[in-house]
């Protein structure tokens, strides 16, 4: 197996840097597109198990990427909880039953992810028989605050007044669910590993949100919650952790010691101070913006070697992108980025 | 005059911390909405300077308030140059001819504040009058880098996809924007600054969606120019300048060494961190989250609070939201802080 992005997630040397990117599977692929299509919607396509595994795949039929991202969304598990999930054409996600008081936390139970999320399982089965040791698989999940400001809100926000609302007047309220939450992802995100994830990644899309006391409070203490209780290892081999908390650049040092092995970051961070901050204790993974990914091959080479020499030498780099790839962006232009992290990055791995 | 804004912003001895808040004069106050229906747009309420100054001073009349903003918004140079500007219901500002050839940049030319921008001068005139020395008034621009992703973008943007292909692909071209922007902010702040302006604030709404060397080449150092190029005294007093960079927060170390008085930032940074990165430099303003003044007057007050404890005891602390007031909030909340300002924060301030 090629296992460049265990190896630089655990620190230990690499030939090059490894390179995956998040939403690698997406619309901006007409092969995605077709498939979407023939799902007929986007829920459809996450929890058929075949058509999961296909999406899963098309991106690395066509670049040298360096693992698998499963493909699915950060909103299984409320969905799992019964919410009443939906799609709005240009709109995002919506639930049809969003929770809104005490008795909306009491209803909630904890999926069981064979039972009820068993389509994820079974997609990450069939990545692994497809993918047969070429590249390993990432599961993920999103982190507790991120679920719940969907839960509260109903969906996407411009200024989360719902759940900062009930953060500052409701805490407890809002403790109870994270801690229902960050059980339920535990669970999950455990059951992934036995399907056969081989490192898994927790997105804290909306943490950065919150104040400085508030994102440790009810961000940061959840996402190290559910590390403490995911099994660290699997077929005596370590299944590394990546968390990453959009916006979260001011706090690595706190990200640093949450348990994690390596920590996203998006392209605002400057990856040099970042992982002088870090201090050696975690890996780092990032952060081209995405909206690079729209200019010339040669810029996007330009900014994907700036980024390899902001890390600088040696092993402990996953390069990726500091956001999802944005549905416009030309198939061609993420080869590019592909080619120039295998090109450029040998460079900053020889032995000294 | 109630100078303890002034005073603050020079880091000099004041007896409780100052208050103002960004957006104080907008749409949560039941005066404004008739001031705003009576004009009949948006664009004529800032234009009509008996108006846009009635508007100036309507918080001033409910809280006790320590600086008067001057009502006006940041496109108004963009508009001045000709790119036909209208304000869209529900989506913000958009331009009629935006900025999207060398051709484009050609063509605009660099307007007078008082023949092209009276109206701002107006008002500001008409405010000092009012006030007649009660607090001081605090005139403002966007930044170069703000206004030209509005040029470019003709309006609002979620990826600032144009703004940044642009940047990426014709640095050049974006740079010869960026230095006419500087020129035109430059004179338009002068210009107000004689017309009776008594503090300056630069408003840097999108410098935090670019990459920390992006950020540096084209938002930092346009500001840093428009301060080396505007008066920094008047009447015999000094004329402090704000920086604000919306998700700045990394990036104070370079905030303070661009000569600037002080810098303000949005809630998700921590003051008492951003005050020793700041190494006594400059002042700083800030930062309550916007959300917050939606919760009770009880929690408004410990959060309050809180943020002057992180600051702590000693001058250089002007208390603000770290984003504008939303549309929703009720005034008696708004209230409740201002109010809560005054009766926490003497003790930072007593002489030791």
């Amino acid at each position: 197996m090629n296992d460049r992005l265990l190896r630089a997630l655990a620190r230990e040397p690499v030939d090059r840097t490894p390179v995956w990117l998040m939403r690698q599977a997406g619309r901006y692929l007409p092969e995605y597109r077709a498939s979407r299509a023939s799902a007929g919607s986007f829920l459809a396509l996450c929890s058929t198990p075949e058509l999961a595994c296909e999406v899963t795949l098309q991106p690395l039929r066509r670049f040298a990427l360096d693992g698998a991202i499963l493909f699915s969304d950060i909103l299984t598990i409320p969905w799992a909880m019964g919410l009443g999930l939906e799609f709005v054409e240009g709109e995002g996600p919506r639930f049809r039953a969003p929770v809104r008081a005490t008795a909306d936390i009491d209803r909630l139970g904890i999926p069981d992810p064979e039972d009820d999320l068993g389509f994820v399982m079974d997609t990450i089965r069939a990545v692994r028989r497809e993918l047969d040791g070429g590249v390993p698989v990432i599961g993920f999940a999103g982190s507790p605050w991120t679920l719940a400001t969907y839960m509260i809100e109903g969906g996407s926000s411009r200024d989360f007044a719902r759940a900062k609302t009930m953060l500052i007047e409701h805490p407890r309220e809002l403790h109870r669910l994270l801690e229902l939450l960050a059980d339920a992802t535990a669970g999950y995100l455990g059951a992934q590993v036995r399907a056969g994830a081989q490192a898994l990644m927790i997105f804290d899309t909306w943490g950065g949100v919150l104040t400085t006391p508030a994102y440790h409070e009810f961000s940061l203490e959840y996402m190290r919650r559910i590390i403490e209780h995911i099994p660290r290892e699997h077929d005596s081999r370590a299944v590394p952790v990546v968390l990453f908390t959009k916006g979260g650049g001011g706090w690595i040092e706190s990200l640093a010691k949450s348990g994690c092995d390596a920590v996203g970051l998006d392209w605002t961070v400057d990856l040099g101070s970042a992982r002088a901050r870090a201090g050696g204790r975690i890996a780092l993974q990032g952060n081209l913006d995405p909206a690079t990914l729209l200019a010339s091959p040669a810029r996007i080479r330009d900014e994907v070697g700036r980024i390899l020499a902001e890390y600088g030498a040696g092993t402990g780099h996953v390069f990726n992108l500091g956001h999802g790839i944005t549905p416009g962006v030309d198939p061609e232009h993420v080869g590019a980025c592909v080619d120039a992290v295998h090109e450029l990055s040998p460079k900053y791995h020889r032995a000294s």
